[in-house]
């Protein structure tokens, strides 16, 4: 086994990190690049997390900004963010001038505005200060805000031979080859070809004579997210991005798109758990408050609701405390199946997988339910009667907990469906809103059917 | 623009679904393939799942084995299964023999026992189905059972020259060639190739001479989480998969990354929301009942034993019924922060952003949930001071739901933080299990704090 090979299993060692604090202690400029020297720049991001930021920006200086560049997009926003602030506008433009296309627009995006500029004048290379300007003018979550500018292009015109030259020279600046474009002369996109098909090929070819035509495109325009599914979907590595007249603009690779999915899947688990988006478990205890407390308030507001209509009840109850003993029960019941229906739908949505209306999807629903809430009932039937030996309350408690499970459900199928029919990102509904109010909703359906079946 | 081409907004829509409908009511087989001669298998695979497995045994039937392969490969794995169950032997080796290593064995995983001797049997290419043996003696979640046999591999004495010929071979069978792996002559690997490291060197160099030597790798038993992982940090496309005595035995592409990925979040969602893993909204009432009925019982015997905790406090209810009317805000809210503390740890757990000692987080958890208890405390005071005028019932409430929401969040930390050292996944601690005991706790520790504050 080669020495340079690595296992995955090589991790970032509490060794090698104290290492680095005591060079970075005793100003060893040269034992930290050395050491520095052979790790990969994702590992090197993992240690500058555990320095401050003093020390993490005297690494990036120490390093050359081919290594520094790859590194600075790894960090978190916030660090980085913290060290470029230290950097000069020329230090800074030399880091972007080493980047591909789209991370360099994203770390522009990221300066003030008037660093913006500044650092934009410091790039010598016109051509690139031109593409990032135009990379800069999409939205974030568009495909063009996500696309790079770099790709392998070919006129339909040229030989086999003749592409294979020109794309030594265009490769050059491009990690992963991936697909090579096809463009008539006005630069339209019309098709594809892989290296594959390229070596394959007879050197005298024509690119019009083996190009594929079909290729999937997407518009500058078009939302992310549906860029992700359509990649998945279909298994592409990378994409071409064009604009209205089919001019290619640039590319998508598949390594975006994995970023995609990944801060999709954390957005949604965080609004279901009641967290606004896009916090850590290592952001300041301010940071996370602004995040958790919103939805805390609206289960306070929703406890309050609570209050309200149980003790509209007390008269009616004063003989019947134990219904009150059962409040926290029926709340929980509803809470948890409005989540499970909320978060199936919602999954359903995300994965395009909610075919048919909205009334076949309450019924089926409703159908689950009730055979869910009789299982249960007849358990807390038999709990009750054991435990208290009486048979109307026994009766009452278990059967409102049934109509109780029967209205969460539904809420919790219709609530999602509803927004996203509105256009409204469905995740919102599940978490702490479908909880609060399916809470309120069904306490005060509980108390309306058990004074019902009691007579009171 | 080419007529080939294809925007992403291209979908299935329901005149297409009608008109497939129509066509097999009538057993048109021309018309059939016809229609879906140039459609993507993805899409044949979304129209199918709008049939029932009668009629979409039929469309498997009658297109080629090169296209319904990739479409069995997109369908769900019941819907895969019931077709299967209507092919013979003959025709699933036929299926078999179109597709990559890595699903063909995923696909003859599935089969029932018996049948997959009968299937291995009718497979004629005796070195694939060697290769099929191989790989179905790995874990599904090992990077093994995640490999194909798929590979583009030189021997380092090669030359460039002989090896364009040679890759010109090998790639015919590759769908996408990523890395050309580089091995010694016992096969082990020492290295890999780019397409374009090979399409830039010059003709006569040898191997031994342009190969990088620094190469990822993962063992065959890594566990597919970590792989996905790994492919993630390092942004890589492609990784090889070796044996103890790195010998190269395969590779994992990033397109069934992007699948565990999905997997593993959807996983972690449903958790959180109370369903036991791998149910869509379309599976049938009772797949979803058992999916859900568990988390509702444990649901059902919190709220038992919440019953019988204010039970527990009966006596007191007859002067001081408003307290019992705070239970469900007091569950709510211990829920809701437990939620919380808990996702955020879980996530940072899967993303292996959780550095620092269980004592930090704790600390770090209480501080957070004593600000946001302390602000909320202070709208509750308020609010019941305000509504029932007696600050010794509006203080013993609030004080108690301070410390209620601190042990809540200190449960929702310390659980998941737990489980994780103990290497149980800590998502199994989120939804409905940390909201039942976070429940019970709170509504104990609500009612022996007012029972002390209130001197009852």
């Amino acid at each position: 086994m080669s020495e340079n090979n690595e296992n995955i299993q090589f991790k970032v060692t509490d060794e090698l990190i104290d290492q680095v604090h005591v060079l970075i202690e005793n100003m060893d400029d040269k034992g930290t690049q050395e050491l520095l020297k052979d790790i990969h720049y994702a590992d090197i991001a993992e240690i500058l997390d555990d320095l401050n930021i003093d020390q993490a920006t005297y690494v990036i200086k120490l390093l050359d900004s081919e290594k520094t560049s790859d590194i600075l997009m790894e960090l978190d926003e916030d660090d980085r963010e913290k060290i470029l602030a230290s950097l000069s506008a020329k230090e800074i433009a030399e880091e972007i001038e080493e980047l591909d296309t789209d991370d360099a627009a994203d770390i522009i995006a990221e300066l003030p505005e008037e660093r913006q500029k500044r650092v934009m004048a410091q790039i010598e290379d016109e051509r690139l200060a031109a593409q990032l300007q135009e990379l800069m003018t999409y939205d974030e979550d568009s495909a063009g805000g996500l696309m790079a500018k770099e790709l392998v292009k070919v006129y339909e015109t040229w030989t086999v031979a003749g592409c294979l030259r020109r794309i030594r020279a265009q490769a050059k600046d491009v990690t992963r080859v991936h697909s090579i474009y096809v463009v008539t002369k006005d630069e339209k996109l019309i098709g594809r070809l892989s290296l594959k098909d390229l070596i394959i090929a007879n050197n005298d070819q024509k690119i019009s004579d083996i190009y594929k035509s079909g290729v999937d495109y997407v518009n500058a325009n078009d939302d992310v997210e549906d860029v992700a599914k359509v990649m998945a979907k279909y298994d592409l590595e990378a994409i071409p991005v064009v604009d209205d007249e089919t001019t290619l603009l640039g590319r998508i690779t598949i390594d975006d798109i994995v970023d995609v999915i990944k801060e999709e899947a954390d957005k949604d688990y965080q609004l279901a758990a009641g967290i606004t988006q896009e916090v850590e478990a290592d952001d300041s205890i301010l940071e996370l408050t602004r995040a958790r407390l919103p939805w805390l308030f609206l289960g306070l507001l929703g406890g309050i609701g609570a209050f309200l209509i149980m003790g509209g009840f007390e008269d009616t109850f004063n003989e019947n405390a134990v219904l009150f003993f059962f409040t926290p029960l029926i709340a929980a019941m509803a809470g948890n199946v409005g989540v499970q229906s909320s978060a199936i739908i919602v999954q359903g949505l995300a994965n395009d997988d909610v075919k048919g209306s909205i009334n076949n999807r309450l019924i089926k629903e409703m159908l689950l339910a009730t055979l869910n809430g009789i299982i249960l009932a007849i358990f807390l039937f038999l709990f009750v009667w054991a435990y208290e030996r009486q048979t109307d309350k026994a009766l009452a408690i278990s059967v409102s907990m049934v109509a109780v499970i029967i209205v969460a459900g539904l809420i919790g199928t219709f609530v999602p469906l509803f927004l996203n029919k509105r256009g409204i990102d469905p995740a919102i509904a599940t978490g702490p809103f479908i909880t609060t109010s399916n809470d309120i909703f069904g306490i005060l359906i509980y108390f309306l059917i058990a004074k019902l079946i009691l007579g009171i």
